[in-house]
């Protein structure tokens, strides 16, 4: 699907948003990719962020799951916008073993109030080749900028 | 609901998973609470764990309501088994502001294969009225021990 | 949790809207209690509903547990509103197996524009005793009424 | 993504469990094509299914999405096999409005015990373009058949 964007400086918007984010610099992610209803986050392994089997934690995959797909959905909002995810679902497909793993963000439904978003997530290893380890669909909710 | 663990040691079994998780060293999160089908798990607020807006990220959120509905469901299982999330699903229902976050896991139905959890996760400012901030479901799978 | 219903007539509204329910309607179902943030509604087992094992399908469960939700959410809203599913998510527990099966719609957490609310559905056989068959958390957009 | 079916008769296993759905029936659904990891099953719209804007009910798009997704997943499974849901999740994207309504289901990752699968139902209206209005991820279980 193409979207066009309503803010022309959206992939600023969504910068700026990502460098506030404490939790992603912390994870060492980093933005690869920024288009209309597009976001792709990477992040390192870590033994920070791992789970009791020394593989990454579900959560940590659904960090940047979560954060591609509210940036996909904040990429197609009106300048001043801010989003929040109400909810989230998703299903951890394989044990995410890898050096990198990459969350692709993507605008299902966008919407006034409610955008709909899905974040696939793949692993990558030395070979190079990606492995699908989780599916993530959220629900994002627009809150209106402030008039000045 | 009160249930019968079929592992007298589930509490050691269960301290001993989560002190293997990285994530939950490194996000300051300590085991509260281990009975039968019940795990408490909370964590203090930390600017490396926030989002954009300087509350926590609802990925830190999910991590520890994560890991208490896991350890509900493994407090049931067989000596030797692991716990696997196969999917979450979390409402955020409310800005996750305050100084310490309490997921508490409960087991809704156990199973030999599968256990279906739940954790409401509470946030707690220092007047100390509890707040609900999130509520998440999870499927997890019982992966069975080694025999010796 | 007790709320405080903003519309008096509420449970009028609730009564009314399910009257217009065709599928409601058609799988015998009623409304068995209204109550501000509680609506239960139940329905008789039918050959008409049924998967390929004779249980009943889980569509058929996910109907009243989306409906009960829905119903608890509106009870809590403006008068002239309505009420839409944005999104539901249901385990099923157990086979629904019974002859008649029971969904508790209990709102989480109510608000001006997004209320998450949560059904149990219980099947109940010859013999009374209750079974918790499935789960489901819904998220809940209120709509505007006419102005007049 | 190409899958090999573990059952060359997957074909014949899944229209015999259709038909076997009382739901189905009484919806009026069919089984519009069976291959590999793939099923898609429509409905014709009908006021027994509707909710109380005189759209298709929540549940009933629910109904076929969910049985094209396990019927998907069913389709890769060993003879003599049975599938459950054991959960799903459905945004529902639009209202449901038109004439007839199609759910793709599609495997995403096949398993020995657990698959997930997805579908996006589609309304169709007299002018012939599909919309999207909902879209389900759902985790299914295998029964091992019996050994005669």
């Amino acid at each position: 699907m193409n979207f066009t964007p309503s803010n022309p400086d959206f992939a600023t918007v969504v910068q700026a948003s990502f460098a506030r984010q404490g939790l992603m610099r912390m994870m060492g992610a980093t933005l690869d990719r920024v288009e209309p209803g597009v976001v792709d986050i990477s992040m390192p392994y870590s033994e920070n962020l791992t789970q009791q089997h020394s593989f990454m934690h579900a959560a940590a995959i659904t960090a940047i799951a979560d954060t591609a797909s509210g940036y996909a959905a904040l990429s197609l909002m009106p300048a001043g916008s801010e989003v929040l995810t109400i909810e989230l679902k998703v299903n951890l497909l394989r044990p995410a073993a890898g050096t990198h793993f990459v969350a692709e963000g993507r605008v299902i439904k966008p919407g006034k109030t409610i955008t709909v978003s899905r974040a696939d997530v793949f692993a990558r290893a030395d070979d190079g080749v990606p492995t699908l380890v989780a599916t993530l669909t959220a629900t994002m909710i627009m809150q209106a900028g402030k008039k000045n």
